[in-house]
């Protein structure tokens, strides 16, 4: 959970952005390195005297409104585009201790509005200020005293940033603090799994400084032996040697992309980064052969927030509830992805920007790649047997485009995929990997342990603790139009009356639309009901209602206490599908300000004035959760466990959009290959 | 629902069957074609006469003792080899109106019993009844004039035939029926979207006559137009075309195929095929890098029933519950799969052998297809930023080892899916596609529908009946060793003690071993419970035990009510997933003889005896079911709706065991490829 920036500005820093801009810019497109340049210099002139120590801890797109993008998309070849459309960005700096909010306007290089935040929480931590934490407890005497008492070697103390959460504190006494762990490297890389337990840290950012100490109890370290992960480090025999290579070809790119505008089949969206959300897909439409025409599926689609509460109530744990959107940035936490490893030999790699402490921009070469995807599966088939002298035989292989970035804040690994179908469906695919955060503990054996432990014993002295996942989605689809409602479909058993039937029973679907947000709060599984994103005023031939349905993925929800500080900040895990009305400040279901927020801007408070979501444009939020019991297997790192939902089209098309499917347009066999082994 | 044999036979049969056999046979190998023609002259030897009319519904494997096989796999060269394990087949055949259950001993050319069933149901309807009750219809004169009353032309006419169900009727009342259905083409080919609606017509199979005819009401027959999917024969412009060619390569077969037997990575596994199961794992076990040894995971897996009741009680189709595995063979309707769309171009085919109603076997070419999936997934990765100076990204990508077979059950096609992954875990893939059941109705507009229709509008005239699908899995676990334990992990909240922790909630783990069946009846998404097959008597270093997890992928169950027949006979949909102790003969959770039965010999039956399961050999049986609500898309074929489930090892390993994977052994570019299109 706890980045930090290590020698990565160096490496991904891009010495020289070009200044000039594309001329057909779209709206969407995430800030350019020249922008944030603009942007530094706008904001830096502001804040000139030497007086202000200045930090810009957010820098993103400001977007245009919603209705603006709209007709931008109808005609966006009217001259009046740059006007009606001027480039902004929403900028949040702490400037002598405290939050600021400002909107520059790029186009006019000047500052639209600048805000001072009073309310509660603190936005993200960049990677200079956690560096900056982290480095200056390995100086701190208390702490190198503990070292000393532990027998270990400073120079093998790595420490990283964690975020506090908050537990009650009045305002006044919320400083802006992060708490330091160190871990012990010593013949390993794999810190996570030396932690040096006992000890508690805390710095406060705005004066950089330990504030607080404590070194309460020494544990055993565990061993460095069997953590190692890296390949050229470990010497077993490898595995899958009997397995042959194996990849994916691809006759030349199968989709287009310009800027940040991808077309690929029947499908058109707009994808960008964000240093907070990460990926964000934008104005996702999908052509339709019986209209001729695009029709809009989701306006945007992001991770809004990543809370991961563990479950280990002790002085050195209870804290560790992170929100790792709001704290520490999904988009900042995406590192580089690894060609032909990380995404397939056909990928194709986009780059992302953002602001560092500075505001000077930092490149993240290859942040996302887009890939077609030929996992071997079937878009539809069918045999038919029985016509008398015929054997037909008709079978569409599935080729889908998937977007995929990996964030790895601290120890886990994320692995975000939104996969588009050539039928309609968008497929949400999360890959949880990377390494369990674990405790330290005097055990070596499980009968040892007479007390709660609140985890699974993976190793000597290792305990992986219990803990959750969950990835809450905004989710704003406007299905075939703005305006939408959403559609409880309850499949209710029936009696049958005994004379009519043989049979007794059957079920049914009884639909119920939403009226408002209370009506939307839903709880998977309590009943069997189908959840429908609709289009009220637009009927199929048929006269159904133009939809999108939502197949969950997983039905995990919260359960901690509603009155426990974690769940009041995390109160959108309560239900796993909520529904809003669109509102353009509601994006982060944690808080604009997730780090120590104290639970007053949430989903669930938004929720609460129950407003009317029936025939209007509505935003869907589903979170995608895990409970996570580690086992061993887990250790030392963890093989990816999946989930993911569908948005599956659900009376959307008149019929099969995909009947006359190229089918496919695949190069079979390709005779002449030579393999380059790596 | 339906299928009849057409030309298949022809197609498919083998006229040239080899009689030698290779030297070293597994003893779970199925029957190959010399030991179906010798059983079929065993058996038909023994009934000889003319006055014997006797028909052959299903012949198979009679397995050996699991001790046995269990022994042989210990040490399989020894001479004893032969006598311990002779070659042995289960026959069910219908002798002049009579069901016999025959054990034939291949090798001595005997017949060890032969009894005759006189309990509840029916064996599996074979190609060749169906076909012919379908035909007796196309000349029977009521049948002719309903069709002249519907202005509709005979030739244009295709039935096929329907299970019957029970309805409480009397033991002497049920005759061996089936009911036929007729269709319409007149345009199409695809003659479930044009049910002649309104006509029932009963066929007594033993006799071979129509017994029973009814033409209650005349339905508009819906159209042919926009019901074709042969790609020659669609005129409207393909999609795709920005799509280029994709396809999977690789550099030889990354696996070892042995008969039967196969090798690939880590894994090695027996994969079988029966006429009613279809495809059967066999004795899958992982090998282990640290024990230096192969451990057994599954015993046997394969798809017990497979039961597609629909929602519509009216006179017509009340009676579709269907139970596709046990009245129709998955094994049987699994037509041949197409090289490089079925499956990967990296693919490579195994052939099956069944039956023929006099006994004679028939080859299906194809199968199954076993290939090596790689979709771009990630087995596991990391990227390292906290250590300064060091950037490190570790990153293993997915291959994984898939068995499929299609079965097209009439109008609907089930790829069923085996998936090996190198981290231990199998994961169960099922895609269900196809064309829907539709019934013909007098509706143009939903807006006409003044009563219950129990479905959907998809087409003009055209209603898509709601139904449900469950795939019931036998899932023989035998975690490293043969006496397992079922284990309930219930994720319990706690609340903490005010003054301990800041903390006022967290959860934890409340283990539970069941002891007796009804313990282990499981309905899912009542409480937050992770499910476990541990061997209790081994324990890893730290004392956790060796287990696997179901990770389930749907928590679908019957909404019908206990007292309906049809919910009596599928009794085994009540719960997802159960556990009873092993015993050979409860293969079938619907029952041996599922046409027609009557619900007591159902997993609901074996299991009410509430066996002792806790320490013993034990078979887990877990429901992955599907509520269907057509919609539109689903017409006139069904885009694929996937789903599955996982097993996933749990502390069944020491540690992570895909570490040390060869990562990959992957060609990385084929540079001098020349692509061939199809």
């Amino acid at each position: 959970m706890a980045p930090t920036l290590g020698i990565l500005l160096i490496i991904f820093s891009l010495f020289f952005f070009p200044l000039s801009t594309r001329s057909r810019q779209h709206p969407l497109d995430p800030l350019t390195p020249s922008e944030f340049i603009q942007i530094q210099a706008i904001v830096k002139n502001s804040y000139a005297s030497s007086a202000y120590n200045l930090t810009f801890q957010y820098v993103g797109l400001e977007e245009p409104k919603k209705s603006k993008i709209l007709s931008w998309m109808i005609n966006h070849s009217s001259s009046k585009t740059k006007k009606d459309l001027p480039r902004m960005s929403f900028i949040i700096t702490r400037i002598n201790e405290e939050t600021h909010e400002i909107i520059v306007d790029i186009s006019n290089k000047s500052i639209v509005s600048d805000k001072v935040y009073t309310g509660h929480g603190y936005p993200i931590l960049t990677f200079e200020e956690q560096t900056s934490a982290s480095s200056l407890v390995l100086t701190y005497p208390p702490f190198l005293r503990s070292i000393k008492k532990r027998k270990l070697n400073i120079s093998e103390v790595v420490c990283a940033s964690f975020t506090v959460g908050w537990f009650g504190e009045k305002k006044k006494n919320v400083k802006r603090n992060t708490k330091i762990l160190c871990f012990y490297l010593d013949g390993t890389v794999n810190l996570y799994a030396r932690p040096i337990e006992g000890v508690t840290i805390v710095v406060n950012l705005d004066v950089m400084k330990v504030t607080e100490y404590t070194d309460r109890l020494t544990v055993t370290m565990p061993k460095a032996e069997g953590t190692e992960y890296r390949k050229a480090k470990l010497k077993l025999p490898l595995l899958g040697q009997r397995s042959k290579g194996i990849t994916a070809i691809q006759d030349g790119g199968g989709f287009d992309i310009d800027g940040h505008s991808v077309r690929w089949a029947n499908w058109k969206f707009h994808l960008s980064y964000d240093m907070r959300a990460g990926s964000v897909i934008s104005l996702a439409s999908i052509y339709d052969q019986e209209k001729e025409k695009f029709r809009h599926v989701l306006y945007k689609g992001f991770v809004s927030e990543l809370f991961v509460p563990y479950m280990d109530p002790s002085e050195e744990w209870y804290y560790k509830t992170f929100f790792d959107a709001g704290e520490y940035g999904l988009g900042l936490c995406a590192f580089p992805l690894e060609p032909y490893k990380d995404c397939p030999a056909n990928a194709v790699f986009m780059d992302g920007y953002y602001a560092g402490q500075d505001g000077t921009p930092v490149q993240v070469k290859n942040v996302f790649c887009i890939f077609e995807k030929y996992a071997g599966d079937i878009m539809w088939r069918h045999t038919e047997t029985a016509i008398p002298g015929k054997f037909i035989r008709e079978v569409r292989e599935e080729v889908s485009l998937v977007v995929r970035m990996v964030s790895t804040v601290g120890n886990y690994d994320y692995i975000i995929d939104w996969e588009f179908k050539q039928s309609g469906s968008i497929k949400v695919g999360v890959g949880l990997t990377g390494i369990l955060e674990v405790k330290a503990a005097e055990y070596t054996h499980k009968d040892q342990m007479k007390e709660e432990v609140y985890g699974t014993l993976l190793a000597d002295y290792t305990v992986g603790v219990y803990h959750d996942h969950f990835l809450t989605y905004h989710l704003d689809l406007d299905v075939d139009g703005h305006d939408n409602s959403f559609v409880k479909s309850t499949l209710k058993p029936r009696r049958t009356k005994s004379e009519s039937s043989k049979r007794k029973s059957y079920w049914t679907v009884d639909k119920e639309t939403a009226k408002t947000e209370s009506e939307a709060k839903i709880r998977l599984g309590m009943k069997p009901t189908e959840l429908f994103v609709v289009n009220p005023n637009k009927k199929t031939k048929m006269g159904n209602d133009v939809g999108y349905h939502l197949i969950p993925g997983s039905q995990t929800s919260s359960l901690l206490s509603d009155d426990d500080y974690v769940q009041i900040r995390g109160a959108f895990t309560k239900y796993q599908v909520w529904v809003t009305p669109y509102n353009k400040s509601e994006k982060w279901v944690g808080g604009l300000y997730a780090d120590q927020s104290q639970g007053d801007d949430t989903l669930a408070t938004w929720s609460s004035r129950d407003r009317e979501i029936e025939n209007k444009d509505i935003v869907l939020w589903y979170t995608l959760g895990f409970h996570h019991v580690p086992s061993q297997e887990d250790f030392p790192v963890m093989p990816t466990l999946s989930g993911g939902f569908e948005l599956r089209p659900a009376n959307f098309f008149e019929s099969n959009p995909v009947l006359n499917t190229r089918s496919p347009p695949s190069p079979r066999t390709f005779p002449n290959c030579t393999s380059v082994n790596s």
